[in-house]
């Protein structure tokens, strides 16, 4: 038995389960694993731009013949990207952080649902205004950006906001147990990222995968101090969870003084080009104490779905 | 059909619904009344001293045959105090923030069972290591005092590591979905302090369950500014989830400063004395988007039971 919901219906996938579009390494055979185990595989386009959207399409159409999509970072969309992607027919896009307004008719005249990430009751009110097809409450344990929200209880308060638009979670949710949470506060499914950046298909370097095996919630935190120090275009009202290493620790509190040293900014080039993990970014979220392996993306989609069942038994059954 | 929990095995209770024991808030008629529902009441001992306790303890046995129980701040816990407790024969007692080890052995002589809330997975492990035969796991969108860690990850982080001892989850939990969430994650029950706060029973101000049922969680903030204001010798560890108002959003980030001007904190207590809500501490957790009525603590119970069952039951019948 699959875990059927509004969402599952409406895509047309068997799992309630979404591959988070973790910009760069959400690349096409990512997706296309995530789509063909049944749940629902988006690209990661963030503001990678046309070129690597197109290659990474490519993939994911080659690879799949089910349901995909792609997402992108809305405050720095750019349309002729949105269009060439919209010309290889994605079942979804996903738009987060910024005001999606722009960009809604184009998705929905090319038939593709539009699914608008929120990180605060504000936006999603927005979203929906907006026409969303679907709706993603994001706490703030997320890997990555984000706002303040906590998934808990965020989710159903934004289920209550939503009324018969779906909803899907995200943050905090790693394996089946959070997957059965979600569906039991409302949500029509789980769209998950850190989980699936420990997975065989992830454009990610293995030294990372190692960081997000190891790692630990406590290990991880919100701040500005990677966008800095790696001179991101992102506006300060949202923060990457990314886990500590030295470098984030020396300049935690230090993010004025941080953006105006040229000498310390080259340095940290440097050192990220020499693949130094002492100084390289990890966006990880805090559910990363329940990674401890990193299979193929369709094995997790698998496990997680199939966890979730039982973990719905396992309260109902006593 | 009821929930049955390894929680509610162990306590004979027949719901998995725990009143947190919120300091002063939680008196003796609104434990007695979660108590009589088939909850278990935990009376808010916090560190209200000797006489509150037997006053508020007095009432709960009169009230109720049923278990029930208090807690303490275990920073600021003198034996004298539960050992008075101990006297009334609680089912069980709740240690939280703090070194519970010192207290251990005398709750566990009296026959209570030793309830131990943690923030962080290191204070999980040294709950298990001091014989907890509960480990409530808190989650930082919980009203009043916490730590860093969100609800949604911690608690199956929690869950993995107390392997046979239940666990219960903590924040940002008010309705009958949350309930059921925490199940899924693999909790054995839930601890619900902010909605019991807006109960016939509570002692609390109309103006606070007013304020509770207008307020929004993102109207909710975690700071020290109240515990400086206050003059708490509460720990700088943990902060206090409570609503802004216009004296919190004065002195946010000016802690310090705050803590030396005599003539504001002078001000500030005058204010308070007249019941001025510009500047009263109203604690509160992010849920209180769910919150929006004041029913007696005991239909609270069963509300929150049925909607669990009912929300468990609607993701598996789909």
């Amino acid at each position: 038995m699959a875990l059927r919901t509004a969402f599952t219906d409406l895509i047309s996938v068997e799992h309630p389960v979404v591959l988070a579009p973790m910009s760069g390494t959400a690349g096409g055979a990512l997706a296309a694993a995530v789509s063909n185990a049944g749940g629902l595989g988006l690209v990661g386009g963030g503001r990678q731009g046309l070129e690597w959207c197109r290659e990474q399409l490519g993939l994911v159409v080659a690879l799949t013949s089910r349901p995909w999509g792609i997402g992108f970072l809305t405050w720095g969309l750019e349309t002729p990207t949105l269009a060439a992607a919209l010309e290889q027919s994605p079942a979804a896009v996903m738009l987060s952080f910024g005001d999606p307004h722009p960009f809604a008719d184009l998705v929905h005249q090319s038939g593709a649902q539009l699914i608008i990430q929120v990180t605060d009751l504000e936006e999603a009110r927005q979203a929906l205004d907006t026409g969303a097809d679907v709706v993603v409450a994001q706490g703030t344990e997320a890997g990555g950006h984000g706002g303040v929200r906590s998934t808990f209880p965020f989710v159903p308060a934004v289920v209550d906001v939503a009324t018969h638009t779906p909803v899907l979670a995200a943050g905090g949710i790693a394996d089946g147990r959070g997957l059965a949470a979600a569906l039991a506060l409302g949500a029509a499914g789980a769209l998950i990222g850190t989980r699936f950046e420990a997975s065989q298909e992830a454009l990610v370097s293995p030294e990372t995968v190692k960081a997000i095996v190891d790692g630990t919630g406590e290990g991880t935190s919100r701040s500005r101090v990677f966008d800095i120090a790696n001179g991101s275009a992102w506006p300060a009202t949202w923060t990457g969870r990314a886990l500590r290493n030295p470098f984030f620790s020396q300049w935690l509190g230090k993010e004025d003084e941080l953006a105006h040293d040229d000498d310390v900014l080259a340095a940290y080039q440097e050192h990220v080009s020499q693949g130094d993990m002492s100084y390289e970014t990890v966006w990880a979220g805090e559910a990363i104490d329940l990674i401890d392996d990193d299979p193929p993306a369709g094995e997790l989609v698998t496990r997680i779905a199939n966890e979730a069942e039982q973990a719905l038994n396992r309260v109902l059954s006593r």
